[in-house]
């Protein structure tokens, strides 16, 4: 399976998810300010996946830090953790992730500059392993929604790419294949970046699964046809209402499934709930470059002078979500309670 | 204004759409055979603009009939016309313009192959002018249903470009503009072709009306924060219950539109109206070619081996229609009982 993102020689090594799927390039981060520029370039993305590199990024800007003075390292550190945190707003799993780091410098603070370090990089790989058993969880649970034949839509990518490896929604799709279900997927291509139809459709195809781009506005055509079973999308932050943050046009999607009694789940760990917030209105949506939509790779495809709007997410309503798909089980509505519950215990 | 299609010198001149914006180029078009070409390839698209690229078409193959029979004459055109309809199913204004064309042949029969050559020619040069004037009524029809200050999103290009000149759903747009109504434009981008990132922004930056491209799956965000107070559409066919095919993507916008009580216009002449057919489970859908998803200018987006499906228009059923706003006015529902009275009459 494809290595997102990986720690060596204390360095952060990414694939480039900008040159995917025509090339297979790795971007190697030598501090943290480069990873922090690899994260809104978009060289990785998708909110486990930020987490982990923001995990590491943090690690390797403690690395760097030229004094052995506990104070100063410390004030030094939290700077880190604050432009860490600042690369990109929506995703939950990134100031998750760095709030589990300057915890653990906390708690080793005892141990000295050295002991820090190294317990840093411990825990930021830490946090990449424990991803992906997460997400092998997740899928556990996941598949028993699919039927042998399902067809299933995704959106944007959520799979080995956007987390430490495997995947949330496209890990169920791939725990139900290993299961022995026939599964088919439609990617949505994912305007502006093409998540869909470039890294999702790359991972599916590496995988075996069956997958088929279509244009994101082709969606409710093809469930007008009666041709899908069931959406599984990822998530970006999710409240503690159930409102659901995730790439733009994630709602459209969960409308028109709404629309064709379709079920719509959502797949994600529990570092990307953000029970902090009461509903979606308090999440924070990125508003993006508006030359991701006026160019393409780089050439102007819109006539100059006119101007474009590109919002990267949107808020799904809970009371579109049939359920989300956790480590800790299948919420089910009413989500609110089920939240409430899981962050309780 | 832009002028889509004329006819000079016994040719049929288009501007290429497929080369807008950046460059404004023309095709000439010696042939119907290269009109087809034309047609087929997206050099001028828009149900209105095939309607009359075809009759042009046709006109220019009759000239080129090598003979004075009459006989021999009829069985060619008969054969051009039948190849002309072929070039796209799914518009109604082509064979509508087809057909007017023969009619005119058959009507003139007694004025030899000269007297019929030239009342063909006349013919097309009159399709092209009365779509003009027929999409500045619905204009009129149209604009009271827009307020000063209102913010309309439309999809694909309904403008002059897809018509003879003005535009349909545009052409409401310019009208409400010229009565000095505020108006600004959300502009689906329309993938694959992106004719509203290239066309619908061109003409509407050309006439000074605000334009802001967005994603084509971001149109439920915009509505979701009250930022879209009416759609409006162009037709590709109508069927006699009102069902609406148009670009792909358009039942998306409908169903959106009706999720956020937002009402869902649609812009279309009469030629756009096939009353032959019950509902748009009738309408053929045109499954075009996979490359337009899969690739970009000529380069590989997604991963070899990937396929993709490329259907160019969808059905809006007509209960997600609040209303068709046409040369003879507006109709609302129940649309059936409106369109059979309009062609009752």
């Amino acid at each position: 399976m494809v290595q997102t993102i990986v720690w060596k020689d204390n360095q952060v090594v990414m694939i480039d998810q900008r040159k995917l799927p025509l090339q297979e390039k790795y971007v190697v981060c030598k501090g943290y300010r480069s990873v922090i520029r690899a994260i809104k370039g978009l060289v990785i993305r998708g909110a486990p996946a930020i987490g982990v590199a923001a995990a590491m990024g943090v690690a390797q800007g403690a690395l760097k830090i030229r004094t052995t003075g506990m104070d100063h390292f410390k004030t030094r550190f939290d700077a880190i953790c604050r432009e860490m945190v600042a690369a990109r707003p929506t995703a939950a799993n990134l100031s998750w992730a760095v709030e589990r780091m300057k915890q653990v410098a906390d708690e080793t603070g005892h141990r000295g500059v050295k002991g820090i370090r190294s317990r840093l990089i411990e825990e930021a790989r830490k946090i990449l392993d424990e991803d992906i058993a997460i997400n092998r969880t997740i899928g556990r649970y996941g598949q028993g929604l699919l039927k042998d034949g399902s067809r299933v839509l995704t959106h944007c990518n959520a799979g080995a790419l956007a987390t430490g490896g495997y995947g949330t929604a496209l890990g169920v799709v791939r725990a139900a294949a290993q299961a022995g279900k026939r599964i088919e997927i439609f990617a949505d291509e994912t305007r502006p970046f093409l998540q869909g139809a470039r890294l999702t459709a790359w991972e599916l195809k590496k995988s075996n699964i069956p997958v088929t781009v279509i244009t994101d506005n082709s969606a409710g055509y093809f469930m007008q046809q009666g041709k899908v079973d069931a959406v599984i999308v990822g998530a970006d932050r999710i409240a503690a209402n159930g409102d659901v943050a995730n790439k733009i046009g994630t709602y459209m999607v969960a409308v028109l499934a709404r629309t064709h009694k379709i079920p719509f789940y959502v797949a994600a760990p529990l570092s990307t709930i953000d029970a902090s917030i009461k509903s979606g209105q308090e999440i924070p949506i990125e508003q993006r470059d508006q030359k991701e939509v006026t160019h393409f790779q780089g050439k102007r495809t819109t006539p100059q002078g006119v101007s474009a709007q590109n919002p990267a997410f949107d808020v799904t309503p809970h009371r579109y979500v049939s359920a989300i798909i956790t480590e800790k089980g299948i919420l089910t509505p009413p989500l609110k309670a089920k939240i409430r519950r899981l962050f309780a215990s």
